[in-house]
């Protein structure tokens, strides 16, 4: 359980929420969202783009699918410095477009890629290597553009600092709420005095209990001065402790990204860019992981037919590797799953998952509370109040706690649980 | 797709389907179920004895789930000759209860698992180490022994060749249908002239979609003569290829058990055993296949919420392991499976799946059918009716074939659809 409240009352370096913060909180960015008609619905906004003032220092993080989409490949291709599969390097702009994932869609997708990214640096005036376009939809179907030729100049228009809301709006797809927020942080005492440093971001993701599709993708801008490479590693620390404990397999669907963009608008003129070893990177630091924390949470919440968001908190493992296998197991049930739909404390599917997650453990050790009651200890029953255990699933977050008693590392994964609604909302998705 | 038909149609050694067949088709065993107590309803059969006539080879395959329970621990303990973890040795009897799965039970747990034997020992007249306790249904429950008590000295009382049926009924969980069958060869040309060999079995299993529970129990019995290290090897390919295709991690649950019994009894007196080199022990091996692939496929045709069975062939892989790991991660996406529950032809999905299953392949070299349909070339969209697909989904069986354009390798798996009948069963499982 990490909200962002919880996030900032633990922060070494003190943040504050932004109310009802997003993608164009950081000074230097700003966005937009317009319906393009990649959706028939005329009241679905489908096109969303982030623009910064100047090319900055990027960083983008991808699913390693071997049926990654059109958008990612080329993504990867202009963000070329790249670290352990990740990419930095220098853009302008993103563009995401919801209801066609542009995967599967062989050279003619890739030739669609381009054109988008021509068309909005065309009307942005820079480069196309500077513009990153993402995707987000259904699979296998080829990316019409003359959405983009006739929303890109309309999107364009509407620009502005006020315009996160729309942009986020714009990136949805099953998702039944918008993912946005931003936390600020002083510069006071870490190098850069009278400056405050903000870092905020959106995200759409809510076929997320098993992601398997084009689930998942996040934009995230600050306006702390950062060079690319550094802002890689940054990222792909911070996301593999957020978005890639959503669920097993968060990384690698076929649409996957998330993106950082840093201005450095918010520093002194002049000011140099914050160094990995500099109090300030820290600090920052700090604040993404609390801005994808949270993202990752509301996507778990928002998982398709979701009524509960789930923690999986795995402790006492042997290895954080263990504790993380531990907790995915137990977060990709759909037998615990369906059991915390129905409200019940049914230990047993926990313990059958722990079992067969590989985990080092033997079963007399082995403890696990739900919703703060412990229900096993030394692998055996505990007899607990049904009554009080109804009343507690009550709650819309879901405690599952393990001690698996051989160590000291732990693992925290978050989900949802399985509802009818799920099946509903899957079949029939797309006829 | 393999059917028992198609099975003994393609065998090298012809056998034949024993109509009505189970686990006393096999000479030198009876059975029988009863009523006991375990579970409350008095109509339902919760006790299961299959009694050899002597002490007869007896091979095992067990869980490795870290949760395994007493009885797979105990049996696992008294056949007590092992190779790659799989036992064999001499056992008399295979008691199974259903509605009590005896797992996360502890050392009160492994002595009701003994005391379970002893009763059964005593009653047939036997050591307690050659009677094999099973149990399935509820994890983390004390196994009540009342109903062993007074069950035991019943289901005795009716043993018989007739009685398989009554013992196939009483191992059901969640289970729709009895799962059953038993197949017939002759030891003609194969050594054992004038002679019929038979090889029948039955098997429980029904909350398979993603197993991670007390799932699968199997009692498969044999009237040929072979060792019990024989019988192990055997065994140990047959459920590779059968039991654990049905989806990933059928081989982990808390209670997964397969037993395989040798009686001997369709040779002629003083036969020898026959050997591994053996074209009878080809024969039987061949048969045996045959009865496990038919109840492994009885079984995800019988998964929980089920109406289709749905099968995962994964050709052109550079490997079988990768050819198993694409079909495996096919098999268990719920998108896939609730896709198919809608009847919709969503090849993006497979797509996903296969892209994210780690198999080596280029999308561009990707080819899916569905139903015979091409859907999917060269990892791009085909054209395709969507009426005469909806059609084609009215059949029970629907298959998913794809060449990943690689290598030679191929493997298939077998699961069912995702319906709303599965989130009702499992919402409400135990309260």
């Amino acid at each position: 359980m990490r909200t962002l409240t919880e996030s900032a009352a633990s922060a070494s370096h003190p943040f504050s929420i932004v109310e009802g913060g997003g993608v164009t909180s950081a000074r230097g960015f700003t966005a937009a969202g317009v319906h393009a008609g990649f959706r028939a619905n005329p009241n679905r906004l489908d096109l969303a783009l982030v623009v910064a003032d100047e090319p900055c220092p990027t960083a983008g993080v991808f699913t390693r699918n071997a049926f990654a989409a059109a958008p990612v490949r080329r993504s990867r291709r202009i963000l070329d410095g790249a670290v352990e599969g990740e990419s930095y390097g220098i853009a302008r702009a993103v563009v995401v477009n919801s209801g066609n994932a542009n995967a599967a869609t062989g050279d003619a997708g890739m030739a669609a890629a381009e054109e988008a990214a021509h068309i909005v640096a065309d009307e942005i005036g820079c480069p196309a290597d500077e513009v990153i376009v993402s995707s987000t939809g259904v699979i296998g179907v080829q990316l019409p553009m003359e959405p983009f030729r006739t929303g890109v100049p309309q999107v364009a228009k509407r620009l502005s600092r006020a315009g996160g809301e729309d942009a986020a709006h714009a990136i949805m797809t099953t998702d039944t709420v918008t993912k946005q927020c931003a936390v600020r942080f002083s510069g006071d005492g870490i190098g850069y005095p009278g400056c405050t440093f903000t870092v905020g971001g959106m995200a759409k993701g809510s076929g997320m209990i098993m992601p398997d599709m084009a689930t998942m993708i996040a934009v995230i801008t600050t306006d702390i001065p950062c060079k690319p490479r550094d802002l890689r590693a940054a990222l792909k620390r911070a996301a593999d402790a957020s978005f890639n404990r959503v669920t097993v397999d968060s990384d690698t669907s076929t649409n996957d990204m998330c993106i950082l963009m840093a201005s450095g608008a918010a520093a002194l003129h002049g000011a140099d860019p914050c160094e990995p070893e500099d109090d300030a990177f820290a600090a920052f630091e700090e604040a993404l992981s609390a801005v994808c924390t949270y993202l990752a949470r509301q996507m778990a919440k928002d998982g398709e037919g979701a009524t509960k968001l789930v923690d999986v908190c795995v402790g006492g493992a042997a290895t954080e590797a263990d504790a993380l296998a531990a907790a995915r197991t137990v977060a990709n049930s759909p037998l615990v799953k369906t059991a915390i739909a129905g409200r019940d404390a049914n230990w047993g599917r926990i313990a059958a998952a722990l079992g067969r997650s590989g985990a080092a453990f033997s079963q007399e050790d082995v403890s696990i509370s739900i919703m703060g009651i412990p229900v096993c200890e030394g692998g055996l029953a505990l007899a607990f109040d049904e009554d009080e255990a109804l009343a507690r699933f009550e709650d819309p977050e879901i405690r599952i706690q393990v001690d698996l008693g051989v160590g000291q590392a732990q693992a925290t994964v978050w989900t949802c649980d399985l509802t009818h609604d799920y099946i509903t909302i899957n079949g029939d998705y797309r006829t």
